[in-house]
């Protein structure tokens, strides 16, 4: 038995009976006790040890269960076979706070995709998360509704025919946390070989989302209308993804005649269908937002994706997408079996913030908010108005300014870098085949104050002159 | 005042106030009582029901904030116009018909996957989400890190290396909004041509998601032991999806020897993984937690999958993977532009809620809840000793009936459901390859009381014998 050394530590908070375990376990494991060893007597260990007989069997309960040792009626206890065991080494670092600080390279930035935090409504949201915490109880957490909660999908229905012209009922709506998660979900309802078709350029996540669930991906060309049909038409896909209200990143507002050209090419077959990315759609700066194009699709043609990250804030993961009536059933065979991404609390708050017409009063708040940006932003780009064009305009959170004096966008770009602010150029947003005739830089005023784009610009038209 | 008969029960987990709430509501959603009529004044009604006023008047609050009824000043309560409120009648009418049937059909359920949900600690719940939402103001809705904020993967690890002796870092770990997302995020960061065996019979979300994404799927039998290795060889798949601590649903737990079997085989090949669905290892009620696969992974060789929806509540959306090292290369290449889809909220809620100890205390708490129901049940079957044995207890929440006598699920089953007891068959777990030598029935303990445990019993007793 002198080989087995077991020093117990009343101290330690750890049972006895654990420490015994970890001493005979770590035995076994670094070959210190070997196979077919026997183990000594529960009475004869609890002796030497000068611990109740019953702490050792219970440390030698574990041991059996956990099969590190075996036992033989009326023999007792032997170390198990075990070829090659594996040495538990715990180099798990301990824990410590440790935050990535990333030094502050620039004095204004242009981010297209930025959005602006200081007007969310944060005590509208903590108050109505605390009621929801109050209200429902055991209700909240028991497993929900796979496609969402119904009350929350008669909210969203409530505000996508009042505000964006979609009409649905609350079957055709499926909840989810984030627009790659859905795309995920019509990835499982489409299945194998389907060819989707991109813009060109477009936004990069749902290309490379497409791509990683291995679907034959490809682009078609823009002109100014957003995609060509005829070219949809010739690439043979029979899936087409575009962003008709405000096109990501062209700034390009889809007209309905080149709407109902695409409704037409996809009422052709019956494999056909139109995903629109209605990412941006709450935030138009002259007249009034655009209906949806699914407002227009008679046939069940159009897959209509909306979140609320951009409209309220990114990290609330809540996205939704309207299935046309002939996919529904698909969608339940498919993907039903999964459970909704989004917490229950999460959709009642949104919910709640949507029925007591918050979201409505924050939107008015940040269309107003950005279309001051924008104006300020318009304005005071005028005096480059000889070496270049702006479009993209009256729409979304960013325009582009196309160059037409023959520099390059790196060129641009670095002129802008030296002086501490970051613009973005177009070609990180091409999937490549998009060829760019002038350099093209994109302007995001979501999340820059107006005073900080009047300095900026006036920095811009001095070097960009 | 007579015709709303209201009947209040002290020994529902259900708050008064919100009984009250709930008569009053299906009473107008029932149309029991009609638009404009007169409620009794708070005090009146409180007299009536002989509790406070200000549960009554908390009962009101709700329902005219949900407009189910209206106040004109010094004159008293109305019933709403409900017209206009379409929403909350249906979804009133659904919640009554839901309670209505599941009353109806069932007294009692031993559904396999309940979860307890009255001892959810809803008030630290609210208690932590008010605080989050006080503190961390904008950084809170900016966008997060995709792999899941940093200080709550710390938490995750730190929790893994305590609890279930698993050995990672930080960037090893992936939050994402339930197993099945994560199991997504899997499917691409391995892409095509993978082949994945399941335990026969296993957990069906899992094989038919990866049936979905369009996996070549297959399953090897089990023996008392767990999967059986020389079966998954000739398989040939490289993809193992085993639960080790608590099979589902057959309970077992995988001994040592079969673990390090099932590591020797992950190792023969590069191709080859072991995806460790630790999903029930919270709850043994014998020795203490068996320590996960993961743990005794030198090689770089198992994926480690764990979820709070089991050990929280299930409408808590959030799980998270422990990725092997050679594998972190390739997430960051295939999924790192997916932005996390839990909201950065929910993550600092359930950091905060392990790194105060309620985690803990929540999970020993809920341990000594489901062993006494565990114990009472197993103390309580014995009479059916004849009958059938007995296996999966002492750990998770269900254990397995397996009948000797020739008669077959349907008919225990139907019996069972004769008597108003909801009980559950082994055959719907079946992934088609696998055939049963006898009826097998499933229990589970978790959201079904002690006093309904001993009362269904004696019935099953009755009518199994």
């Amino acid at each position: 038995m002198n080989e087995l050394t077991i020093n117990l530590n009343e101290k330690l908070h750890i049972p006895l009976y654990e420490q015994i375990y970890q001493y005979i376990k770590d035995d076994i494991c670094s070959a210190r006790m070997s196979c077919g060893e026997k183990l000594p007597s529960t009475r004869a260990l609890a002796q030497y040890l000068e611990v109740s007989r019953s702490t050792v069997e219970m440390a030698y309960e574990q041991l059996l269960s956990e099969g590190f040792i075996e036992t033989m009626p009326r023999k007792g206890y032997y170390v198990s076979e075990l070829e090659g065991v594996y040495r538990q080494n715990f180099s798990g670092e301990k824990y410590s706070k440790v935050r990535g600080k990333e030094t502050k390279k620039y004095d204004y930035d242009f981010n297209p995709n930025g959005i602006d935090l200081y007007s969310f409504p944060y005590n509208i949201w903590r108050k109505i998360s605390k009621e929801i915490l109050i209200d429902d109880r055991s209700e909240l957490f028991k497993s929900g509704d796979s496609q969402g909660e119904e009350d929350f999908r008669y909210a969203i229905q409530n505000y996508l025919h009042q505000a964006r012209g979609v009409n649905c009922t609350v079957d055709q709506i499926v909840v989810g946390a984030g627009n790659e998660y859905l795309l995920m979900l019509l990835g499982m309802i489409f299945g194998k070989n389907q060819k989707i078709a991109f813009e060109t350029p477009t936004y990069k996540q749902a290309y490379r989302l497409f791509e990683k669930l291995s679907y034959e991906v490809t682009t078609v060309d823009m002109d100014q209308y957003g995609m060509q049909v005829n070219k949809l038409r010739e690439s043979g896909a029979n899936l087409a993804y575009v962003m008709p209200s405000h096109q990501y990143p062209l700034g390009i507002v889809m007209p309905i005649k080149r709407r109902l050209e695409l409704l037409k090419w996809a009422v052709e077959s019956e494999e056909r269908y139109i995903i629109e990315d209605d990412y941006d759609s709450e935030f138009r700066y002259k007249g009034k937002p655009i209906p949806a194009l699914q407002g227009y699709d008679a046939n069940g043609k159009v897959i209509y994706l909306g979140t609320f990250s951009r409209s309220i804030a990114p990290a609330i993961r809540v996205s939704y997408m309207v299935l046309p009536k002939p996919l529904i059933e698909a969608y339940h065979k498919q993907c039903e079996f999964l459970s909704c991404t989004v917490s229950k609390v999460d959709q009642c708050v949104v919910q709640r913030f949507m029925e007591k017409g918050h979201f409505e009063r924050h939107l008015n708040k940040m269309r107003a908010l950005y279309k001051g940006r924008h104006d300020i932003l318009l304005a005071n780009l005028k005096p480059l108005m000889n070496q270049c064009r702006i479009t993209g305009e009256h729409a979304g959170v960013h325009l582009l300014l196309h160059f037409t004096d023959g520099r390059t966008e790196e060129e641009l770009i670095s002129l802008a870098k030296e002086h501490r602010i970051k613009v973005y150029g177009l070609s990180k947003y091409n999937t490549g085949s998009c060829d760019q005739k002038h350099a093209t830089i994109l302007l995001g005023y979501a999340n820059i104050s107006e005073k900080d784009i009047v300095k900026a610009t006036e920095i811009l038209c001095e070097i960009w002159k």
